[in-house]
């Protein structure tokens, strides 16, 4: 496996990313500790946290945030600005006043199944699994499993057309 | 026209922009063969893409992204973390897992007549229209045209006055 | 007082910050005139401007915007992708069609009170308050003040629970 992106670009941060062939990481993007799947591309102001997973040919489109705990499958896109969420009750410090550590608080884990798309803005919550090929609207928040084939739009994501 | 901004700032991205007089731009933007016109104000964290068009006297905030097909006119005002979107049923690959290149979808272009302001947030579909001197509310999602001198709120957009 | 971070990061813009002891700034932030309190934490493609105020043991997460007229408390949770808003009638320009200086608008100042978690994506009007370890869900839209303790979501947030 190669140790970097196959292109050049300017002011990007890469700490021990294990990349597939061919993956194009465009410029200001923080990723680290993280796996990118062969022809993945990710795009600028992106980070990608230790221990996120993204599949093959995914699109992960600027100012996105990907978080420990997911799990990205092959041929996924993510639209522009979409953000992963982690952490059902996050807090700055501890209950006794201490900046919160990793060992602080519950990991939530969640799966983007193969061929799904993320509109941009979307917000996922921590511990959903988005099925196979689904479509998450532009905006949307999605508070719980989605099923394959579906779309979802809306704060919560529900299951209907986008009017 | 000048081939650069009127003002430095460390890490910037800028291939093949045409400027007017007097752009600022800041640090921490990704602008490529686009058109920014004279006295225009471009944020940090600000992505825009080929093609894209922004008029005179604008004011384009941080973390916002203006993708191919927008055009942007004379004083219009667009807030933070803004996102345009010009695909509708986006996805990573072709039907036979191929990446996705430049000719394998349909660009939805969108105006922004002149003096609109566009509220922090929100999230503005391919293929409308918002008229001029409107005002989208902050985090409003845009799915239709927006007549010019009216508000609009919520998701997706209404017309109404935010309470 | 340090005049700089704890931590050592490229690609990082700070102007004029005073920092307490221990604060840590990652890549990608840009930070000017703002008073950051000691142990806080602010992540990537964050930008904090003049003026803005942020206590002791906060975490402001990536992709966050802070501005002018913005006072968080100690302890405090910020996001991912958390907007503020100190204008509530933004334009590019004057009626005259002059770009807006600083002195062309008034400033809403929003207080955020000490332990309070802003979920991620959560946009805040100007001029609100945001009491002491309120919970503000994901992607909700704050429009008004939000009482001490309570959980608000949605757009416009309102008191419930998230489902």
């Amino acid at each position: 496996m190669p140790d970097k992106p196959a292109n050049d670009a300017p002011f990007r941060v890469i700490n021990e990313v294990e990349f597939g062939e061919d993956v194009t990481v465009w410029s200001f993007s923080n990723l680290y500790r993280c796996r990118i799947g062969s022809r993945s591309r990710i795009g600028s102001f992106v980070e990608v946290q230790r221990g996120a997973s993204i599949g093959e040919a995914c699109k992960i489109s600027s100012h996105s945030f990907i978080c420990s705990g997911v799990e990205i499958e092959d041929e996924v896109f993510v639209g522009h600005g979409v953000l992963f969420v982690n952490d059902r009750f996050p807090r700055a410090t501890t209950d006794e006043g201490v900046p919160k550590s990793d060992t602080d608080w519950t990991l939530l884990r969640t799966v983007v199944e193969r061929g799904a798309s993320l509109g941009s803005g979307a917000i996922v919550l921590g511990g959903v699994r988005i099925g196979a090929r689904a479509l998450v609207g532009a905006g949307a928040v999605v508070t719980r499993d989605v099923a394959p084939d579906t779309i979802v739009v809306g704060i919560p994501a529900r299951e209907r057309w986008q009017e």
